[in-house]
């Protein structure tokens, strides 16, 4: 009698992927690769869930995801859901929204998993601090107008504003702060302070999404129209002159309308 | 007898396309549909090639990539074929590396043919920017390093350096610089002059391409470095203490080493 005994060995492995930023087709070939090749996939609030249907129909999906009032895992308790569940089931796709590697925190994963010898790649993923004004027809650089732009975000470590907030103010940059929506008074303030009340501000609310809503403002009016209107986080706030070129700001005759592709 | 006359309405229309940084499956969905849908494809030097391939067999390909030394088209130049094949054709695509409005001049391709009545779409790209440092595992934001980043450009509309470059070393903020190689030393002297000769930098050519290269220093040292093994655009300049993050910098019994999805 001959037995044969099969010992498949797991091999834990993690790979970030870039979830982009909302509109499932702002995902990349190489996304989709990784998450064909998942065991588990750990996602986001903020990554698209109908991404998880190009994964094996035995994957073990978990949702990790913070959403406001009720932070569903801490950072740490994600980092140990990673290990446990690569050295159990092999290849690990964290799936966030944007790029992990825009606030995302990814690189605190890869830095506590490879104490656990896994394996690592990475995918990068369409950040929404880029392409949401895109799809708004707001460029964050245009010759003539701006040499820069600059990317921040609401939630530091210590839970303050960045004071970089105040530096970017002083420059031509384009500047784009994320999840801010708590500090948007503080915001508008630091900035008027360096005489840019008068400067046009673009809110961005669920972008690229069919809940996407937006507002455009100054410095000066953006804080009372945004609470009037109830705008909040997931969004992103964009402060400078490309913000002029929004086709709201254009005349009727001239104004432009963005298609799909079809 | 019967004739029966078809009359073929020409719609111009103009997709802005990212092909983002190099490596073909950093492609997104939309963007092949978008290839798929175009009588015409304008293509620069940093779009990758392959990625032609999933257009119609009968589309008209038009390259039209400023390679140094030789300036194929200007910016006219190419505003007035977008109109000319968009009138002839219909459907153009311009296949941009990166994202068409990252320092790429899309807005100014769309204020141009809608002078012509084009429709227009847009398809965000992955923006070398955060994608390049992030493949040689740099993020671009760490916790309890930075806060934020400040992307700018060697090519201003002047020929000169950007005064933001000047501010943004004055922050905490990652500084990523595009298509700056000649104008390394004096990147390096406005650091220096902010007192942060020490700071680390990193040099990545060719960014997730075969050919891809990477060179690694302070703010005191890169710029010899870098003339002495030659590194030239298109490159990407990254500046902060993430640089540090580099596998490079690392013991080498830490070393991460990433893995390409099978």
């Amino acid at each position: 009698m001959l037995l044969i005994f099969y010992m498949i060995e797991i091999k834990p492995h993690l790979t970030l992927v870039g979830a982009g930023p909302g509109d499932p087709e702002l995902f990349t070939l190489k996304g989709i690769k990784a998450l064909k090749a998942a065991d588990v996939v750990l996602y986001d609030a903020l990554a698209n869930d109908s991404l998880l249907e190009y994964c094996k129909e035995d994957v073990v999906k978990i949702f990790v995801g913070k959403r406001r009032g009720s932070c569903a895992f801490s950072q740490e308790e994600i980092n140990h859901l990673i290990v446990e569940n690569g050295l159990k089931y092999g290849h690990v796709v964290r799936l966030k929204g944007g790029d992990s590697f825009v606030f995302g925190r990814g690189y605190e994963e890869i830095e506590f998993v490879r104490k656990y010898n896994f394996g690592v790649s990475i995918v990068p993923g369409i950040s929404s601090s880029i392409a949401v004004p895109e799809m708004q027809l707001i460029p964050l650089t245009a010759r003539g107008l701006n040499e820069s732009f600059w990317v921040t975000t609401g939630t530091t470590k210590s839970g303050e504003l960045s004071k970089d907030i105040a530096i970017a103010a002083q420059s031509s940059a384009t500047v784009v702060i994320l999840m801010a929506m708590s500090k948007l008074e503080e915001i508008t303030t630091i900035f008027s302070t360096f005489g840019k009340s008068t400067t046009p501000v673009a809110i961005i609310q669920h972008g690229t999404t069919p809940k996407e809503n937006y507002l455009l403002g100054t410095v000066a009016t953006i804080a009372p129209l945004a609470r009037a209107k109830g705008i909040d986080n997931p969004a992103i706030i964009v402060v400078g002159d490309v913000v002029n070129l929004h086709p709201d700001f254009l005349s009727r005759n001239d104004s432009i309308h963005l298609f799909d592709i079809s």
